[in-house]
């Protein structure tokens, strides 16, 4: 199993509508992806590990899929029309990250 | 429920040994942390998200509890164990997300 984590810098003057997320732009995701879309995961940082510390990452998406194949298939075509969505619910640019599952 | 994500940077002349990780850091974290802990991930980099691009972490670690409460009495009472255990399997120092998980 492959996680795709798509994390958002927690940079300042970030603007994040966690709402807009939640309600509008995973379903179209989930929609989108279909079948490869083995699960889908949101969450939302409070903070960081050290007392204090602030959360590296406003927001994380992590994303499952079957194999990497599957998911360049399955995003690749679909591609424009979840990157053009980006602005509609942030300033922020994501940090990906393609891994494998290990437990 | 309130997911503690610990990343490990993928820098120059990182060295993670994943075996020791899954065999014997994880299980011992999971055995101190008790009933406290409720889920637990670990995924192992394998690209970033441009063609060609590293992963931004050389591994990443998930552990999901009910609350932040509940994370730190159970970490807190073991964080020098699991802590001394780290440089037995990683030059890394891990970034650390307390998250609220939103889906």
């Amino acid at each position: 199993m492959v996680k795709v984590s798509v994390m958002y810098p927690n940079t300042t003057g970030v603007q994040f509508d966690m709402a807009y997320y939640l309600d509008r732009h995973m379903p179209m995701v989930g929609k989108l992806l279909g079948g490869a879309l083995k699960g889908m995961n949101v969450e939302e940082g409070l903070a960081g590990g050290a007392p204090g510390a602030p959360a590296p990452y406003v927001a994380m998406c992590h994303l499952l899929f079957d194999s990497v194949d599957e998911f360049q298939t399955a995003f690749g075509q679909h591609s424009p029309t979840i990157l053009a969505d980006i602005p509609n619910y942030t300033n922020s640019q994501p940090t990906v990250q393609i891994s494998q599952v290990k437990l």
